[in-house]
């Protein structure tokens, strides 16, 4: 991501601290926070100042990470594996949903037992897990952009929610990637962004990042998309996702359900972008999926919650998509269908 | 509509003064504003200090009748109409899609328009047109309420969006009519309100007559519908309407026809409130209504703007939902399919 004449990452570590573009500051103010021990960066994971899934994937390495690099140099094994138990525990907790996170957190602990025997080298394994976690979300976002941007004809119409783009990931994004790889290669896109409320990260984050890239877009309503869908407005809906299951049910930013089912009513293919980190093969299906709910407070100031003592909000923060409404999903291995059998060969692929 | 001790309607006109329950002050502050002019009146319909398709159809056959009440005495008849047509043109120009509106404008008129030769016969007439209106549109919400609660039973959740209750007519309302009746009589309701962005009716109207009338109700995002409807949490949709064709299509708040598809795929009963005020013969179908597109700055303010300077906004304020995802449609004089034959007889017989 360039800022100015900066490149940026959405998330990296240098010497120990985890640094975040401050994405509640977007689009008014560029920022980046530090976080220095386990509990900022989980306290940053959960007030949103680093969101997406694969950018919460990799803050959540780095933060279990920070867990390992705070334990003495001399300490035991034991002392070092109780630190690192108790990293993981405080990242997890944070949020549910994405997958990505649970993803990174289990893969750093892993590297970091089967080293700890030598706490020196349990520290060096995961923060080699954590960067290795930061340097493939980049890679896969960059795959699915060249892999993606195939779909995409010179004159598209593409519509997405939420904002799984550069500040989603440690760069590059997912459902955007092929949208700014078309950009560059001289394809005429047009994006209508939803604004996605109740956090509005596309009227914030994604119109940002497309006024960033020059890419021409237009932001609506959220409600305003079926509209667009119905009269031939869209040709093409990409958004990314939280979590799938193994059937290719897909969990995303609430919002995303109801867009698939309107886009396969008017026929606009409807695709999913995501790393094979978002995948959850111990899930058989989006109703075993986690949702969060988060507090209404989300949606209205206090102002709203005096004037009207007796309403109350719910705000579930994603939904789930059955397999059936998605025409595919991009990953960096390729197109795979969301079907069980079709997901669980490209896994297996994948680990070879 | 009851507020504190004191039962109001939502527009009124007493001496010459449209009066209206400022409807963009809600729900932090109870005010009416008093419209002395043509221009006024037209202008609050434009800004949306009313709103609603009823009250504002109310409103603007009293704002044409007060084009016709500012004419001297001792006018001539070529002086009272050229006036009358400036007013209804006036009325007429503010917002293009609520059906009502051109409704009441034309009765107005038509009955000014046979009285013409004498003045004030003509004065009398615009009067008691633009007041038989408004006792009509309060008696026809009262009936779509007694009749539409015979679909809700006890126990049942209710969706609706946007605001089609007390304050989306001269009194009680459509959509909600059924379920303030339902209530009353001691049925068990919950109801999920949709935010309804950009302008949060749901959020700031319908929660505030809920908490009114002490219905239980929940506001949601408008992108969190969906959801609700996947997981069999709303057992009825109810919603109003703006203009509706000969063949049934339905012009309504903008995120209504998404919701009609969603709910049509989960076997959830979607009707329309309406009187027959709003149904227009003219139109063949949904795709002649005329709908309106807002300014952006509704969706954000100026310093979104600012930092956004590459990104727009589109923001159409209704979209139309095909007579196929329409269970029924509530009116004053029974439920009618939306179909063009039975709507045909339906207006046929009420004319009568």
């Amino acid at each position: 991501m360039k800022v100015g004449r900066t490149r940026y990452q959405t998330v990296w570590m240098k010497r120990g601290t985890v640094h975040l573009v401050d994405q509640n500051l977007l689009p008014y103010k560029f920022r980046i926070r530090k976080c220095r021990t386990v509990e900022e960066t989980a306290r940053a994971i959960e007030n949103m100042t680093v969101r997406g899934a694969g950018a919460i994937g990799v803050a959540a390495g780095f933060g279990v990470a920070q867990g390992v690099l705070a334990v003495p140099r001399r300490a035991t094994s034991a002392a070092l594996l109780k630190r690192l138990r108790a990293a993981r525990a405080r990242i997890e907790r944070t949020r549910p949903t994405a997958r990505n996170l649970f993803y990174a957190s289990g893969r750093v602990y892993e590297a970091c037992v089967r080293a700890s025997h030598d706490p020196a080298k349990a520290r060096e394994a995961a923060l080699s897990a954590a960067g290795a976690i930061a340097r493939e979300d980049a890679r896969a976002a960059f795959r699915i952009g060249e892999i993606g941007e195939r779909l995409i004809r010179s004159g598209d119409t593409i519509l997405t929610h939420c904002n799984a783009g550069w500040l989603a990931f440690s760069d590059w994004g997912t459902a955007l990637a092929p949208v700014y790889l078309a950009h560059r290669r001289g394809k005429k896109v047009f994006v209508y962004a939803d604004e996605t409320r109740p956090r509005s990260q596309g009227a914030r984050l994604t119109a940002w990042e497309l006024s960033n890239e020059g890419v021409p877009h237009a932001v609506i309503a959220d409600a305003a998309a079926g509209s667009l869908l119905s009269r031939g407005k869209v040709r093409l809906v990409i958004v990314g996702a939280d979590r799938i299951a193994a059937n290719g049910d897909t969990a995303n930013k609430i919002g995303t359900y109801p867009l698939a089912v309107v886009a396969r009513e008017n026929r606009v293919p409807f695709y999913v972008a995501a790393p094979l980190s978002t995948f959850d093969e111990t899930l058989s299906s989006g109703r075993e999926i986690p949702i969060e709910n988060r507090h209404g407070s989300e949606l209205f100031d206090a102002r709203w919650f005096r004037a009207l003592k007796r309403s109350r909000v719910e705000n579930p923060a994603f939904d789930v998509t059955p397999a059936r409404y998605i025409t595919g999903i991009i990953t960096e291995r390729g197109i795979v269908k969301p079907a069980r059998a079709a997901i669980r060969r490209l896994l297996a692929r994948a680990r070879l």
